[in-house]
């Protein structure tokens, strides 16, 4: 995996994918699958999301304040989708799933080998944690794995239906 | 358009589309386009997104406290672009890209007529309004016009491109 320049990290998030956040907490880490996150600033790159309080992630971010978000191209998919159908209070999603974990640079919780892109983030403001479970992170370290080309990416439309990245086109724009 | 039940929401914005948004204010709408959403919670449905405070649209968001999401299909997406190519401030972007103004019925913002899917919004909190640019909303109400048959959505990966939504996949799942 290579460097990404902080400034390109939104083309990676703004489309939207399916996204797998990394926590590490009390020596073991997680791993969980999400869709509620967007871009909150170019750069420094700001992302919030929304993990649920449900979720054993939760605790892991609130008080770590720090994960990876790794993002998994199509042939990840079937994986991704299990990951986010069982919980890691039960099971070592790493293991169960054969995702690689690697050590960040800038954080504890791992990058997984897998995705195409990882980032490593700290919790940047925790206002809405309480009532909307809204976290804003700062990306402080991109990946890229420049082997796998021209990844395609999923997003999630509901009950385990995914689109698939297809076409690119091109439009006059003057916006970044 | 028809009614659209407030549970299926999260099924038009959870993909990460390109959206429309439009406010209302001093007796004059306006429209943009934004790619920064997420959801925030499945029911009644929660909307955060980003609008940035140098765009004419903000002030009326702020101070009007609505707007309306709608969703543009692909035939749709030249004039989504060049929505987001220029600035209320100067352009009545509705006459110039041709969209068709529809009353809503909760909120004074218009919705859009050639869009297949149109969300009526109240801001629910503002407390990352003023630093990070950030609105939580709430869906009021929503709309979906279902001549428009498996619309196919634009994901934005910067400068112009943009991924279409390709193959429909299904996974395993036990989430929504």
């Amino acid at each position: 995996m290579k460097d990404l320049p902080l400034s390109k990290v939104y083309q990676l998030l703004e489309p939207g994918p399916v996204v797998l956040l990394t926590t590490a907490y009390k020596g073991r880490a997680n791993v969980m699958a999400i869709s509620w996150h967007m871009m909150v600033e170019f750069e420094p790159p700001l992302v919030a999301c929304v993990v649920s309080d449900a979720n054993y992630s939760f605790a892991a971010l609130r008080a770590t304040k720090q994960c990876v978000i790794a993002i998994p191209a199509l042939k990840l998919a079937p994986k991704a989708a299990a990951v986010g159908n069982c919980s890691g209070r039960k099971v070592d999603k790493f293991k169960a799933f054969g995702l690689t974990r690697v050590p960040a640079e800038r954080v504890s919780p791992p990058l997984i080998a897998e995705c195409f892109a990882n980032l490593e983030c700290r919790v940047a403001d925790t206002r809405l944690a309480n009532k909307f479970n809204l976290f804003v992170l700062e990306v402080l370290k991109a990946w890229i794995d420049r082997t796998q080309k021209d990844p395609k990416t999923i997003h999630h439309h509901g009950h385990g239906r995914f689109a698939v990245d297809g076409e690119m086109i091109r439009l006059k724009s003057g916006k970044p």
